[in-house]
């Protein structure tokens, strides 16, 4: 194969969710469409790379100093909800079941993947706890070992009693069917389960 | 949403094998990585939009004029192998079981994509059948509509009493079990059967 096309190859197959077989099907789709897609997307991707960075707040990618939803006056303060990424942001904003702040962390702690608090957007929640007059921090993590390390990594570096912390509730998801359903979420459910 | 990464999330969305919620995850993924890949994937992709071409004999993508299949002294003349695009010839050429020329159309007809000959490197196939000295034309195209569609408009453009055309063998995968096979294919398969 020409080695400008395997090294492209290479660098799709890198993505998340994206293989070799995929890489490849995507590369030569884009390299053989005349109407200039390659080129508009590699532009496009330029462009971002170069102007979008985290929000100086809260971590939310943007491409000015601070990112639409802290700017966004309609927001409640007081309630801090901490999230992994973006995509999570999108995730809740999509659903409409949160109106206050977000702070996106921009990852998990994970020995495995040598991810420390250094490499994670932690430094400045205490600033914001402050700033913001918060009252409670709602962690929306992953629900795995690495979201609950670094759950309770932030709350032990808080710390502080008036501050009240909450997680999404664990359990059957709705249309959720027992048969379907993993051992460790059974588990959670039955722990949790509510008096009616 | 930030409207640089919606731009940049419908343009990866639109590729090949990528939905909308696959590329939200590659963007943030790109986005958030520190080393560089975002700015890495769209120059490797800029220089290969503006490098990579069809090669002018058989239309294989490649950063020069011939590509290295043309050039390769060791492949044999005579038999032409029409393919749809790159791909093919890299499965085929991972299998090795063919050593002769390729010809790659660049897309299948289709009536209702639009797609024309014209579209279709198809018009100087009757130059190398003459330059290469082909006596056998293989085609190596899907089995779908579209694929024998191509092919019979190939044959009926060509209609030379003095070459052989075939097609691969249709039937039952290697290591097929009957219950997983579907119906068309099983009547290929019956139509098609060998004498022991």
């Amino acid at each position: 194969m020409n080695i400008k096309i395997e090294k492209l190859i290479k660098q799709f197959a890198k993505l998340p969710r994206v293989g070799t077989r995929a890489a490849t099907r995507i590369v030569i789709g884009l390299l053989q469409d005349k109407t200039g897609r390659a080129e508009s997307l590699a532009n496009v991707l330029l462009d971002a790379s170069k102007s979008i960075r985290p929000c100086s707040q809260c971590g939310v990618l943007t491409d000015g100093e601070i990112c639409e939803y802290c700017l966004d006056d309609s927001r409640k303060n007081g309630q801090l909800c901490i999230v992994r990424d973006l995509s999570d942001v999108l995730v809740l904003e999509k659903s409409g079941v949160f109106h206050g702040r977000y702070h996106v962390l921009g990852g998990l702690l994970s020995g495995v993947n040598g991810i420390m608090p250094d490499d994670l957007n932690i430094a400045n929640i205490s600033a914001r706890i402050k700033n913001e007059n918060v009252g409670e921090i709602i962690f929306a993590l992953p629900n795995t070992v690495e979201g609950k390390t670094t759950q309770q990594y932030i709350i032990s570096l808080i710390g502080n009693a008036a501050i009240t912390f909450s997680e999404l509730a664990s359990g059957v998801p709705l249309g959720g069917d027992l048969d379907y359903i993993d051992d460790g979420t059974l588990t959670l459910a039955f722990g949790g389960r509510k008096k009616l």
